[in-house]
C-alpha cells in the first residue's frame, strides 16, 4: 500500500498514498465540523487533547457479529490530511461572520501529526460497543475526521459482513461471484462493494474444475494508481460479470458469458455466416460447425436414454449459443433460460457442447437466471449425467451450473434445504446494496478530554456512551473460542492468562461473569502513532486482510454465527470501569424535581 | 450543463460534458458486454440495428409511483462514449483467445454517433413496464451501454423517489434537510443522494423565518468542473450538516450547528476565557457574556410562569452553548439532548438566547436528536411561548425546532398523527441508503432487432418483456389527472384527444378499458438523435428538473400517492400491440411434450 506517487505523506520516514477515492479529502465532511472548529478556536480549546471512540451499537442483518473493514482507507486519509489554501479560503467565506486571521493561520497548520489512532485489525470479527478506532488528538482536528472516517468504515464493514454471511450460508465449496455493478448505489458503489465482499470471503480465485481463469493472481500494486488498486479487487470478485475498468492495468485473465439480449438478438442458425472452427489443437478445421451442432441436437432428440423428452428447441437460442461458441470455443458458458430451460436451453447447450467436444474443446457450463433453481439445477444435472453416459463424454456430468437470480442469504439457505446442483452463485443486488439492512450505525463519540472522562447520556440506555480512554481485550477459553471482549481503563493492569477477572455488562448490574482466560489478545493496535514515537502497525495487503477475516470467522463459536437465533457474544467492562461509568452518569444527569 | 472544458463531445454543433463522476467511462461495464461485442463481431452481427428498453417492473417502497432520474448522466456518458487506445489494448488482452486486428479496428471506431436515445423527461413520475429510455443503435454498441446506464438510472431514480415520499408525508410547509454523508454507501454515495433528493423535493432554500442562509442561489456552473456541479447540489440539500467539499467553488452561504461531542467537550463556564461580545449593531460591548447568560439562567429558574420546574442545569452544556454563541452570535442553534432536553438543554438554550437578545442577536433554534420528538418538541414550544410572554421577547415562541433522530417515512407519519412542533427535519440514513428498499430493479431488454420484434420469456409473467419498438403516451382525463399510460407499436396512429381508444393490460386478457383522453402526452422524447437528424431535447437545469418533478407529483391522483394501500396506476398496451405480444409469445415458447 506504500507508494511514492499520488500525494504522498511522510510519517516516521514512510510515505503513504492517499485514500483510494480521490473525493475523500478533508472537505468531505459535515459543515458543522468546521463551525465547531471555529468555536473551539474562539474558546481557546482547539488543542484540548480529546479521545474519541468509533463503534457501533448493534450488529447488522439480525446477526451477532460484524466484520470490521475500512481501516486502511481511514489511515490513508489521516496520513494525508492537509487543507489547501483554496480550501481554507472557501471555509472562511462559508463560516457565518468574519473569519479571523488567527483562525486562517490555524487551519493552514492543521494536519494529523499529533493524532494517535489505535484500531482493531481490519478483517477482525467485532462486536457492539467495543471501539473499532480510538482517535486521540487536538479536539478540533479529531472532530474534522469524524464524518469521513464514519463514511469510510460504515459501508465497508457492512458489506464485508454481508459477504461473510453469504459465504457462511453458501458453504466453503461453492464459488461466489459478486454481480452488483448495475444495481449498486451510484457509479462507485460497486467498487467499494467488490473490495469488501472480497474481504468477507467472496472468491477471487478460479473455478477448480473448469476453464475459469486458473491463473488469477495478485500483482504488486505499489507503484500503480490508488484507484486501480481497488479496481483490481473488483475484478477478482466478479469473474463472470465484472467491471471491466477493473482489470485494465493488471493483466488478470477474465472470462465472460452472455445475456438474454444476446440470445434473443439471433433469429436462426441460418444467419451465421462464418461457420468454420479449428480443432483446439489446430490440427484440422471443421468447415461447418453449425451443421455439426445441428447433427448433435438431432442425436440428443433421438437419444432413448433421454426418453424422447427433447422436442423442437428454440432456433434463435441455438444460433446464439453456436455463435458464442464460435467466438469463445474454450469458454463456452450458456445462459439457458431465455425461452425454456429444460425444453430448449439445456438441450441446445448440450448440442453445442458435444460439437465443441468433437473438436477438442471442453465447455464451461450453464447459467440459470430464473425459475426454480433447485429443481432446474437438478434436472440439468441429470441430463448432463445421461449425456456423459450415452455419448461417453467423460466429466460432462460435472458440467458447472451457475445460478444468479436475485440471490440472497434466504434463497441460498432455502436451496440448501431443498437440495440442488448449483456449483456457483452470482450474487448482486442483495449483496452490494446490503438490501437486508442498508446501513451500519457506527458513531464517533468523545470519551475523554484533557484527561477528563466524558459521557454522552440518552433516554435510551443503548445510546449511552462508555467514557474513558480505554484498552480492549479479547479473552479466549480452553476450546480456543473467544469468550468475551472486555474494556478497561487505559491504566488498569492487562488481563492475564490463567488469572480470574470479573467481566461486567456495562449497563446491567446483574450481568457479570468471572473469566479465567487461556489466551488474551489486545484488540487496539497503534496504526498512526502521531508524536508518541510508538511503532506503527503496517497496513496489510488486502489478501492478508481477507485471510485474517476468514480465519476469524472460522474461530468463532458456531452459535454466535448461525442465522437463526444466534447467541449474542459478550462484551463487558472491568469492575473498575463499571463503577466509574455509573459514578459519572449520576454526576452528569440532572436530578429531576417532582411537584 | 453545456461547457467547453472537460473532455467535450461534439454533436449537432454542440459540446457536452462527460458524466459527473469521472469513473463513469465505457469500461465501467460488465465484462460480458465486451465478450458479447466480440461474438457479435465474429458473427458479423455487430451492426444489426437493435432497440432496447430500459424499464423497471415494480415501484419501490411498497408504493405505486417512481420518480425517474439519472437521464442527464446517461446522455453525458453517451455523448462522450469513446474507447482510448489503452482501454482497447486492455480489452483485447482480457478477452479469452486471440483478439483479431479487425476487432481492434472496430473498437477504435466505436462511439454513439449512430445511437438514438428517446427518454421520458427527468423528474417525471413513471410506472412499471413503460420504457424510461429507448436506446436504438448497432447491437454491440448499445449492449456496451447497458451496465453503466442501469447503474446511473437505478440509484438516481430510487433515491429521488424516496425523497419524494418523505416530502409527501412531511408536508409542504416543513424544511427537509439531507443528512446522510456519514452513513451513505461509500464516499460519493452521499453526492448522488444529495443531487437526487433535491430532485425529489428536498429543500435547497433557506428557512423562511430565521437566520438560515437566506441568499442561497444557483450559480452558473457551465464553466466549472463536472464534479463540483453535483457537489453544489449536495450543499444546497444539506444546510445544517452539509458536505463542505460541496460549496467550495460556489460561494453559497452555509450555516452550521454542533454535535454532542462539542457539548461534552466542555467542563464548565469557568473555562471560557474570552467572554466579551459586541452588540449586533457594534454600538457597545458586553464584557462578560458568560455572566449575562448565568443571570438569565437564574431568572428562568425563578420565573413563576415556568412553575419553578427548572432546577440545576448541566454546566458543561451551558459552557458549550455559551461558547458556540460567542463564536456565532447570529447563528445560534443548540443541540439540546446531550444530557436532558427539558431539565437542561432547553433552559440552557433559553438562557443563552435571552442573553444574545440583550445584545441584539436573534437565535436560530434547537435541535432534538433523541427521545420522544412529538412530546419534547411540544414541551419545548410551550417553554418558548412562556418565555416570549414572560420576558416580552417577540417571536421567541416561534423559535425553530429541528428533529434529526433516524427519521424516515414511518416516523414522520407517526409524528403527524401524534401532533408535534417540529419545523425542520434532518433525514440521513433512511433517506440516502434507501433503507426501506436499497435497490430499484431496472432492466435493459432487447425489444427489436433488424426490425424483427423480440421477446424475453420467463416462467414468471412479470418478467416477460414487451416486444417491439414502441411509442408511449400518457392519457389525461377530465379532472386533469392522468388516467393511464399506453404503449403502442412505433407506426400505430397516435391516440387523439376526444377519440375513444381501447387500453389493454399487456398480459391479463380480461383487463381492458376504453379511454377518451382529454389530453395526450407523448412520453418518449429524443434526447440523443444519432444520425436521424431529429432535434435533440435540451438537458434542463437541475432546478427545472426539480420543479417538473414537484409539479408532476402534485398532478397525480392522490389515491396513487397515499402511503397505505395506494391504487396502482394503469399501464396498458394498444389492442394491436396486445395481439402481437401474444402471437410472438406462442411463437417463441416451445410446446411441451407430455408422456
Amino acid at each position: 500500500m506504500e507508494a511514492k506517487a499520488n500525494g504522498p505523506s511522510v510519517n516516521a520516514g514512510r510515505v503513504m498514498d492517499g485514500p483510494t477515492n480521490p473525493m475523500v479529502t478533508p472537505l468531505l465532511t459535515d459543515l458543522y465540523q468546521f463551525t465547531m472548529a471555529y468555536a473551539y478556536w474562539k474558546a481557546g480549546k482547539h488543542n484540548d487533547r480529546a479521545v474519541f471512540d468509533l463503534y457501533f451499537r448493534k450488529n447488522p442483518f439480525g446477526g451477532e457479529f460484524t466484520v470490521f473493514a475500512g481501516l486502511e482507507e481511514c489511515i490513508k486519509l489521516i496520513a494525508n490530511f492537509k487543507l489547501t489554501e483554496e480550501e481554507i479560503s472557501f471555509i472562511c467565506e462559508t463560516l457565518p461572520g468574519s473569519c479571523e486571521e488567527g483562525f486562517v493561520k490555524y487551519l493552514r497548520n492543521i494536519d494529523c501529526s499529533d493524532v494517535e489512532v489505535y484500531a482493531i485489525s481490519e478483517g477482525t470479527v467485532v462486536f457492539p460497543k467495543v471501539p473499532l478506532l480510538r482517535v486521540e488528538g487536538p479536539v478540533a482536528v479529531v472532530q474534522l475526521l469524524e464524518t469521513p472516517v464514519l463514511n469510510l468504515v460504515n459501508f465497508a464493514s457492512l458489506v464485508a459482513t454481508n459477504a461473510a454471511r453469504h459465504r457462511l450460508v453458501a458453504g466453503k465449496s461453492k464459488m461466489l461471484l459478486e454481480f452488483g455493478l448495475r444495481r449498486a448505489q451510484g457509479p462507485d458503489g460497486a467498487i467499494s462493494a467488490s473490495k469488501y465482499c472480497y474481504v468477507g470471503g467472496f472468491d477471487a480465485t478460479s473455478y477448480s474444475d473448469n476453464a475459469y481463469g486458473s491463473s488469477l493472481f495478485f500483482t504488486n500494486v505499489d507503484s500503480l494508481s490508488k484507484l486501480m488498486f481497488v479496481l483490481l479487487v473488483s475484478v477478482l470478485c466478479c469473474v463472470l460479470a465484472s467491471n471491466v475498468a477493473a482489470g485494465r492495468l493488471f493483466g488478470i485473465p477474465l472470462r465472460g458469458t452472455h445475456s438474454h439480449a444476446f440470445v434473443s438478438s439471433f433469429m436462426s442458425p441460418d444467419e451465421i455466416l462464418e461457420r468454420s472452427l479449428h480443432r483446439s489443437d489446430g490440427s484440422s478445421t471443421c468447415e461447418d460447425f453449425v451443421s455439426l451442432v445441428q447433427s448433435w441436437l438431432s442425436k440428443i432428440q433421438w437419444a432413448k436414454a433421454l426418453g424422447n423428452t427433447v422436442g423442437e428447441t428454440n432456433q434463435s437460442e441455438l444460433a446464439a449459443f453456436t455463435s458464442y461458441a464460435l467466438a469463445f470455443p474454450n469458454n463456452f458458458l450458456a445462459l439457458v433460460d431465455t425461452y425454456d430451460v429444460m425444453r430448449s436451453g439445456v438441450p441446445n447447450f448440450c448440442a453445442v457442447a458435444l460439437a465443441l467436444n468433437d473438436l477438442g474443446y471442453k465447455s464451461v457450463g450453464i447459467r440459470l437466471d430464473s425459475g426454480d433453481l433447485a429443481y432446474l439445477s437438478g434436472e440439468a444435472r441429470k441430463i448432463f449425467q445421461i449425456i456423459e453416459k450415452e455419448f461417453g463424454l467423460l466429466g460432462f456430468g460435472k458440467t458447472s451450473i451457475t445460478a444468479s437470480n436475485d440471490l440472497n442469504e434466504e434463497t441460498l439457505d432455502a436451496l440448501n434445504k431443498q437440495g440442488h446442483e448449483v456449483d456457483c452463485y452470482g450474487i448482486g443486488t442483495y449483496l452490494v446494496t446490503c438490501y437486508a439492512q442498508a446501513a451500519l450505525g457506527c458513531v464517533f463519540k468523545l470519551v475523554e478530554i484533557n484527561n477528563q472522562p466524558r459521557i454522552k447520556l440518552s433516554e435510551d440506555v443503548s445510546k449511552v456512551s462508555i467514557p474513558c480512554k480505554k484498552r480492549c481485550y479479547r479473552l479466549y477459553g480452553r476450546e480456543g473460542y473467544s469468550l468475551v471482549d472486555i474494556m478497561t481503563g487505559e491504566n488498569e493492569p492487562c488481563p492475564k492468562v490463567g488469572e480470574r477477572i470479573l467481566c461486567r455488562h456495562p449497563f446491567n448490574e446483574s450481568k457479570r461473569a468471572y473469566v479465567v482466560p487461556q489466551r488474551v489478545e489486545e484488540l487496539l493496535k497503534c496504526y498512526w502513532p502521531g508524536k508518541s514515537g510508538k511503532v506503527r502497525e503496517e497496513l496489510p495487503a488486502l489478501k492478508d486482510i481477507r485471510d485474517h477475516c476468514i480465519k476469524q470467522l472460522e474461530q468463532m463459536r458456531p452459535d454466535h454465527m448461525r442465522r437463526l437465533n444466534p447467541t449474542p457474544y459478550k462484551v463487558s467492562v472491568s469492575a473498575k470501569l463499571y463503577d466509574f461509568i455509573h459514578f459519572l452518569w449520576l454526576n452528569e444527569a440532572p436530578v429531576g424535581e417532582l411537584q
